[in-house]
């Protein structure tokens, strides 16, 4: 691949750095600012023409950029760039999956209808497949997956003592799955009674005597359930545990409740900008684009 | 037209229940609400397979929204609405209609491209065209162009005694000329110096003696050109003038400021809701769309 043009959006986030280096890729520059009435003057400043470009764009809480990010990429096109590829390394908007009452928007497929018509390719790690098997179901543009457990489960072999790992819901099984490779693990099952209640119930399960309970999975956003199963843990006698997770959403206070509930750790990837970033999906990003 | 059922976006506005009750529309119900990881939960709550749709929209600072109402219409589409019309009394990104420096983005482009993939027509009140001559020039669906100079001529007769009329600068003498008639009127002409400062020149006029200015032009943002008008228009002794306008957008402290700035009143017309509303476009918009 020739040297590509790598573009942080909306702004120079931590991994975005370390990426360009990495990536040995040029940076691209641009200006965005709003106008007095609210809208958006954006300029590229990269010469771009017939170039390989790249676009490390946080997909967290898209709404409010995302039409600045369609202004990127059709400056970039009215320029001459070559191919326009976006990492994403969280995949918003896949977790409206189905049109559970009637008269819902499917806003997994608009998303992903809109990035395919200005995309010419996707990268991200562990989108949240649950009821849709594979991206192209959705995006058809061509998509790369890739697979943050190899990365987890080194971090876990080199920094937790005698690990038992626990997916807190039945979703979370694909990703404890893949961490726990040879370690054993459980996978707890949650259900909503008629009042909205959570309720998680536990598998009968042995020889977690003295080891150190990991709860992986691959997003918290409201912590509601992850909060639960903790206080659950601890009930049944179990050590404080460390928590591991893909992408740190950590909606409203929820990180907060999550630290003063008893627990030894938490640990994410840095595929949203957080404090409790850890695990660096870089490497994992820049192998991807080197094949 | 068979009944349409329209919907107010993002919000009910009082234009749009007048809208709707001079339409004899049905009410587009829908439910809108963030998901606490900040994505967008989005439910249509009237039956409108088959049906005509409207959607009135507020396109004033569409950043924030533009993807809820790319989800409006994907659900109305999924839900086999029969043609999806948006009536935006104000057209926003319009005004970024050039690249005058190497590497901007053309806005006024990437938005017209995108609310044509989506909607199958559009109805708008007075878009600022100034380098685009028309709509289709960068619009692919049918668009439907209403002119409020009628109205805004009828609002001055009736309201002001011996009108003169001024345009700002060059930009506004399309709408000036228009709302003028057979009233006298005369335009200002704009120049910004190399060091950014603006300066405005008048023609030589007569017959103003004991006459109101009215200031008329199609936006007022920042409202830095009709300020200095105004307290040039002052300077030589004309009488405390009326400023029109037809898209209040009042950035930041301008509507503020030209209150304070020795003037008779500020109207204008309700493209976006606004406490100085006062020339009603209900009845161009149904009109039209009665037509």
């Amino acid at each position: 691949m020739s040297q590509p043009i790598l573009f942080n959006f909306p702004k120079v986030l931590p991994l975005g750095q370390h990426l360009q280096e990495k990536l040995n890729a040029e940076e691209g520059r641009f200006i965005l600012h709003p106008f007095p009435d609210g809208e958006s003057y954006l300029r590229i400043e990269s010469n771009v023409k017939g170039r390989e470009i790249l676009i490390n764009a946080s997909l967290f809480h898209p709404n409010s950029w995302i039409l600045d990010l369609l202004f990127l990429v059709d400056t970039l096109r009215a320029l001459g760039a070559k191919r326009i590829r976006l990492i994403a390394p969280y995949l918003s908007y896949m977790r409206q999956d189905k049109v559970f009452q009637n008269g819902e928007a499917l806003t997994s497929k608009t998303f992903s209808h809109l990035l395919s018509a200005y995309f010419d390719a996707l990268v991200t790690v562990d989108p949240h497949l649950h009821r849709y098997h594979c991206l192209s179901e959705i995006y058809t543009i061509p998509t790369t997956v890739l697979q943050a457990a190899p990365l987890i489960s080194k971090w876990i072999h080199e920094n937790v003592e005698n690990p038992f790992l626990i997916g807190p819901d039945e979703e979370s099984r694909q990703w404890v799955q893949q961490v726990a490779g040879d370690l054993p693990f459980i996978v707890l099952k949650k259900e909503r009674n008629s009042q909205g209640h959570v309720n998680i119930t536990w598998p009968s399960f042995e020889g977690a005597e003295g080891k150190t309970p990991v709860f992986v999975d691959d997003i918290i956003s409201s912590g509601g359930t992850m909060l639960l199963a903790i206080e659950q843990a601890k009930a049944q006698g179990l050590k404080p545990p460390v928590i591991v997770t893909i992408h740190p959403i950590f909606a409203n206070d929820s990180y907060k409740k999550l630290q003063a509930a008893g627990i030894l750790k938490i640990v994410t990837c840095n595929s949203i900008s957080h404090p409790s970033n850890e695990i660096d999906l870089v490497p994992l990003i820049v192998s991807a684009l080197s094949a």
